[in-house]
């Protein structure tokens, strides 16, 4: 492969910030269209890197509401924002997820904010590796701020939060007492607590829970990062300015601990490559392989128990270490 | 690899129907244990081919009843029953779904019964494999009936149903309104529809939606299976007669078209076998080089983009075609 710096044309608009060339990748992403790589590749590496924001809890804590806050904050501050909200729930819950999301219509007209949402539509798989890709290209496209919302549950969240060096958990009063978010690593991965809808009953006891919870957990080392517990009203915008400062004291945090940042983007390009590598080894040893009669002898042998996955899928990728 | 059959002590425990065996090599399978491979490998062809009946829908219609009042039904019918929920959700609603699951105890003496529930806890990705996979030692158990109901929303409730050669799809009165099911694909995969809590408002008027978005959709031939749509009162037992009518049509139709059968098992082969390789080819090319500095130095070139994780991907799995 040769180091060319973005020559086709589509590469260049995306660089641009053109928004139909970036709709149009992550449309194809989204379709999980090989034909989609060089163009990835051409991009990846003149990634901006862009400031990642991953907002994530459960459904009705008031996600949208905060983001839309934050957008509206950064706008304030000269930043240009894009917010990809990432939909891992089935389609069974699509209509109010998109009904929430009216009140970010404020932003449609702001060339300065861009949004875009990324749903399963019925994929197996994937998600993970779509939203990773569609982050590189938001970040190639040049925004300052990129918000990765999850505006569902499931499993895809805990992926997508990886993609961030920021990751802000929303909770609503009452679900501090909860214990089950300790036991999914999620309260080892946010960065930020917040307690949203906090002019509700048992908001204060919410945030004491958490900081218990924090205190009994895993000691982070001398120099980490001590996550604040913060209470908003993101409807009435009460307390955006204490998580806007919160962001920068995680950003300034993370200026001054450059062996931490290193640490998270390691982290993060083993993520992606886990993805590219899944995707690549699928394509290769069965999509590519679909019309071949002796591809469907192997699954005619693995249905009729003639042959074991685990041996067929270990002769398809060919001897280890390649 | 030879041909053995079946010689370790730990297979033979499985294939007799140890319990307890099969909870430890599950509780492996969750773990993504790659050891518990060649287990897999030997209890594979040994599966018996039982039955396997998805149960889906949106949270909250009454899955876990429709399962216990199936299970019951089995039973008085001598058949041996094992049950996997299977929950993609997040651990946020970890405890509600709990609660939902105590009706299920009355099950729990009776050794024609084995329930075993399977979480993300935390995992990137894997449960897809992971519920394909303990399916498989479930069948080898010599269960006569297997049911896998997803407990939660996801995109993991997708790719579990292509594990079973029944989907049953269960929907709440008003719920048949949401033409969202239908984008994801969902209409197409279920075999059988259930309209539960049928004694509310507005079930008879779900019933008619569904049909008609039935009548709608693609034509599915002239030898393809009809899917009935049911009503069903599941707390207090109505409609479950006809629900276990329809599961018996399902296989009437399948014993007499062998080649919907085998089309069948050819997909599930399929899935089997894409999760298989994924892992497979991420277990090779990352896991397995962690401690590599060579491998380290990759990570870091990707996060400083120097390089991108697609031509890093390429070059970790070797050339293809292998």
């Amino acid at each position: 492969m040769s180091k060319s710096s973005s020559s086709s044309p589509e590469a260049a608009a995306i660089l641009s910030g053109d928004v139909l060339a970036a709709s149009r990748l992550i449309r194809r992403i989204e379709d999980g269209d090989p034909a989609a790589r060089p163009l990835l590749k051409e991009i990846y590496r003149s990634g901006r890197g862009a400031r990642t924001i991953a907002l994530t809890g459960p459904p009705g804590v008031g996600k949208s509401t905060l983001a839309d806050q934050l957008i509206s904050e950064f706008r304030a501050a000269g930043k240009r924002v894009a917010l990809l909200a990432v939909d891992p729930t089935s389609p069974f819950t699509g209509g109010a997820i998109l009904g929430d999301r009216v009140r970010l219509a404020r932003h449609f007209t702001d060339p300065g904010v861009f949004i875009r949402s990324m749903a399963t539509r019925g994929h197996l798989g994937g998600l993970a590796r779509a939203s990773g890709e569609a982050i590189q290209v938001l970040d190639a496209m040049g925004w300052d701020v990129i918000l990765v919302e999850t505006v569902g549950v499931g499993q895809a969240e805990i992926e997508v939060v990886h993609m961030a060096e920021t990751v802000v958990l929303a909770l609503a009063p009452g679900e501090g007492d909860d214990v089950q978010a300790a036991k999914a690593g999620i309260l080892e991965i946010a960065h930020i607590f917040v307690v949203n809808k906090a002019r509700r009953e048992g908001a204060e006891r919410s945030v004491k829970m958490i900081e218990e919870m924090l205190h009994l957990g895993p000691d982070r080392g001398p120099n980490s990062w001590t996550p604040p517990v913060l209470k908003t009203e993101a409807l009435l915008g009460e307390g955006i300015s204490d998580l806007m400062e919160a962001v920068s004291a995680r950003w300034t945090y993370l200026a001054s601990h450059p062996e931490v940042a290193e640490a998270l983007g390691r982290s993060r390009a083993r993520h992606v490559l886990t993805e590219t590598i899944k995707t690549l080894a699928a394509g290769r040893a069965i999509d590519s392989r679909e019309g071949e009669p002796e591809f469907q002898k192997i699954l005619a042998d693995i249905a009729a128990r003639k042959e074991d996955p685990y041996t067929a899928a270990e002769r398809l990728l060919g001897p280890a270490g390649g």
